[in-house]
């Protein structure tokens, strides 16, 4: 049989081999990306479902609109209300996750060829996603303060991409988060070489002490027409659910459009059901409850890992102390600074029973080996303690 | 902001603008595809939700498997076993309704300029999803009992196309069910020639006296290699709730890793809740009785539709008396033989308070614009009788 020309972008994940291995009994994991399931507010959800089944069912468990369940798209707008970002109902579609929302961007915009700009790190599915569709990924390096904006706006100018692909908020892998003043000049960026920005923001309510910078999309108010260059994916994942599969996506209108008959032909609408928990789930004033609980628990955790790193691996690693979602991202240092080899550390590591993943696979070229993730979420602080530990004895 | 090549292969559809028209007041629509909300068995569905919520969620509300939930693999590979199908969980994957199991199929399969054979109608978003990947389709004509099967054989001599897509069982729009005779030399050609064939089969459950003929995946183990170029579709859409969006797929293994690999990236895994409520409902034993009243009223209504169609249109009208699904196929004769214009039709209709979808959107190429599909699934009986006078009135 022979497939499709796109599926020779897509390189089987390095990751997925060292997930295999996660199956060992006793092992200690900081190498998922899942939220901690202890932290989910089941009942809550549980009474959101009876609530939307027995009360006039029908709607709920029949065919939808494509753009979204229209209460849970009203909702959603003013929840973002909430954050800073004026959005109407329509201005908005939900989508199967954000996971979705990505890959009806990459469906809408990119031809083969295309280029896009990633952060140098950036989250694995979308460098992948993107390639699905035939994009040419380039990386453009970050700090602790996220992505290089001169260096951006050089490779912009350089490469003319399609679209920027940006996690400005405790990104996936690096932890960082983008400073108030790079976020205002990449807003500008976009308006003056007419590029679109897609923000993508999953952990943005994850914080530890204070509110992290407003999003790009908020602050697109105050930079007039770079509201037509923005694109924003938001998702229920970290902060209710990730099992119910639903995000959104925020975008200029055309764009928005397409993106919804694309959808169309994807899977025609995301659960009406779980659309309808979410949109019911919002009203019930349970929502701040849960995520305080959240953010307290992962500030507790990330000040554990951060306190256990330095007590157990010392000089050896070097990160930067994140302020919220769930990663550390990390640098093995080496005896000569040179840095050590992380995937081979890996491997050492799961003998000893720990597991983290390296970091490679989140560069879409050029990637740093010494680099390393260490996710905080889901392990409790006796487990980060003790994984630390035996990180150390791998070492 | 230019968007993607491959949006210029999909039109706006012609029944998206008629769909605007059907909010009219009073209207009797015979339009959609969509089952009655009535038969929906909300009470079994809240239960099941009800269970999987309060009896360890936590997985349920995890990120999940891309290839679905183990359970709702198990419960489909029974289930399909009850029908005749050998599948193992293993050789199928959950799908965010059978919507995304063509688009998987398009996204692993088919590159640029690929040729797809389909039926001569068959399903408008088949067409569309296809297209999105750059598929050059072609039809295949059919008659009441389905795909002609030596024109469709020549087809693929001639075209070597990437893949055949058929419903064989009540087709959309076709009410088609494909003979046995036929299926057997389908499986046989499809060995021969070395061509993938997706069965899509959403109505198969939907049959009024007697059960259709087997699935081509039940005939697929009579016939030496045949399961190695067959695809099949499944969905609970039509026999539970769509709401829910939960299908399946079944493929060859290399096929159904590309398009778990695919789905990764789609939108990683499908709800795990609304998969856990149909893996649940499943071990309620309450489908047979559902299904037993579904079958009972959709049959009612087809009866009084023929009855009304006749009576009403007489010779002004052709079609052939389905034997389950949801729709009939009907061509307007015309008073020259020749067929009138269903598209103007439609219009005079909708002035009249009774809409259906005129039949070319369902034609890749050379539409008969003669034809018109009707649904009788949502309308009762009385508003059947009623819709078919207004018929009669706009003719």
């Amino acid at each position: 049989m022979q497939f499709a020309d796109r599926l020779k972008n897509v390189e089987t994940s390095a990751i997925r081999e060292l997930f295999k291995l996660l199956g060992k009994p006793g092992i200690i994991s900081f190498a998922g990306g899942f939220p901690d399931p202890a932290l989910f507010d089941a009942e809550g959800i549980a009474q959101a479902s009876q609530a939307v089944l027995t009360h006039n069912p029908g709607p709920v468990l029949q065919y939808g609109a494509t753009e979204g369940y229209q209460p849970l798209r009203e909702g959603i707008s003013t929840f973002m209300e909430g954050k800073g970002s004026s959005v109407r109902p329509e201005g908005l579609i939900v989508t199967t996750g954000s996971q979705q929302a990505l890959d009806l961007i990459g469906k809408t915009m990119i031809s083969p060829g295309d280029k896009v700009i990633v952060e140098a790190p950036t989250f694995l599915a979308t460098i992948q996603c993107f390639r699905l569709y035939g994009a040419h990924i380039i990386g453009a390096p970050i700090d602790a303060d996220g992505v290089d904006v001169d260096k951006l706006e050089a490779l912009i100018e350089e490469h003319k991409p399609k679209l920027v692909y940006l996690i400005p908020t405790f990104g996936n892998p690096s932890g960082a988060t983008l400073s108030l003043a790079r976020r205002q000049r990449i807003l500008e960026i976009a308006v003056r070489t007419q590029t679109l920005v897609v923000e993508d923001d999953p952990y943005g309510e994850l914080y530890f002490d204070q509110a992290p910078p407003p999003s790009l999309l908020a602050l697109s108010d105050g930079v007039p027409g770079s509201r037509d260059w923005l694109a924003h994916c938001g998702s229920f994942s970290k902060i209710l659910s990730p099992g119910l599969r639903v995000g959104w996506l925020v975008a200029p209108p055309a764009l928005l459009a397409n993106a919804t008959m694309c959808k169309q032909f994807s899977d025609a609408h995301t659960s009406n059901l779980t659309q309808a928990i979410c949109a019911h789930y919002l009203t019930m004033n349970r929502l701040d409850a849960t995520l305080a609980v959240v953010r307290r628990t992962y500030a507790e955790r990330a000040r554990v890992m951060a306190e256990s790193l330095r007590r157990e691996l010392g000089d050896a690693i070097a990160f930067n102390q994140p302020r919220g979602g769930m990663f550390f991202w990390a640098r093995l240092t080496g005896a000569n600074g040179k840095g050590s080899h992380a995937p081979d550390f890996a491997k050492r590591a799961i003998d000893q029973g720990v597991a983290f993943v390296p970091g490679a696979p989140f560069f879409a070229h050029d990637p740093d080996l010494s680099t390393l993730r260490l996710s905080f979420a889901t392990a409790d602080v006796a487990k980060i303690e003790e994984g630390i530990g035996r990180l150390a004895q791998a070492l």
